[in-house]
């Protein structure tokens, strides 16, 4: 909370206050949300893994997901913006009693952006994998794994839900803040 | 240009003006970096192909960036983000102009994010496929065709430079964005 000596500047009985305290509220449902939709992405995609009950022209006979190193990034990156949402609940909750913060609005933009990025990057790579894991490439001559391994690509393909949940979370996130910084400007 | 008749309502002779102005300047240049770096994406990948001398154990002979889905996203999103840029210019240099403008910055930084989100999808499906024709995937039984198509992958993965040139421009966007919108505060 070592922001709150640099931000408290600004009077907190005009109506601008309070809209911008509703935007405050509604940042730190907004984060909730994305807390619940990235653990449990990263949860569904952490746990599967599937062992075929009979042989299969495939040499190994399990199917995890570390074995493709995107889902693993998949895992990486969702429990990292998970880590990060659940941090920055603090300096919500900061802006909802201190509507005239500054400076801290413009670094959660900065790390909102970075960890949109990430998001966006974990859930899209691993798309394109399970995609891949779906159609398979006749040109490539990469075979379909799904017509192996059904219940292994349920999963990873549910688990990508809670991803592509966060990302328009973090998108509404960045809108607000900008909305609630350019809404200070009567508190200078 | 509609916008010109929203936005300007501010005084234009304070020093915060001056600051905003050398935001302004530095958006559009950044913007400029990031038309030149996805065009150049878009293109390389765009006219990737390559037909091999001999005979290998493939059936087909020829590897074009559209055999691949992802590498058709790639160059989709680099063609709109590219667009996008190139006409958010028009803003941006009235945003030079109009430093005070507050309305049509909000707009800018929803569609900034959007199109890194997007630019970020592209760039990072590609990523996950040039890394599996680069490195196979052995559990999965997918081949490493890299190593009958070189010249064929070497483009593939130096086009993605000019995508993950973009994403930091577009964070500095949304940066900038947020920093202009809080100077704002003295030009109510």
């Amino acid at each position: 909370m070592k922001a709150a000596a640099l931000e408290f500047r600004g009077s907190t009985s005009t109506p601008r206050t309070g809209v911008n305290r509703g935007v405050s509220i509604l940042d730190f449902v907004l984060r909730l949300v994305g807390i619940i939709a990235t653990l449990a992405s990263a949860i569904t995609m952490g746990t599967t893994n599937e062992t075929l009950p009979f042989a299969t022209r495939f040499i190994r006979f399990r199917a995890e997901y570390d074995d493709l190193p995107s889902l693993t990034f998949f895992v990486a990156a969702n429990s990292v913006v998970c880590g990060y949402l659940f941090l920055s609940l603090a300096l919500s909750i900061l802006h909802i009693v201190r509507s005239a913060a500054r400076r801290s609005r413009i670094i959660l933009v900065l790390f909102d952006t970075v960890m949109l990025g990430l998001l966006t990057a974990g859930a899209s790579a691993a798309a394109a994998i399970v995609y891949l894991a779906h159609k398979g490439n006749s040109r490539a001559n990469w075979i379909a794994i799904c017509r192996q391994y059904n219940s292994f690509c349920e999963r990873i393909s549910g688990s990508l839900i809670g991803s592509f949940v966060g990302i328009p979370v973090f998108v509404l996130l960045i809108i607000l803040s900008a909305v609630a910084l350019s809404r200070r400007g009567s508190h200078k």
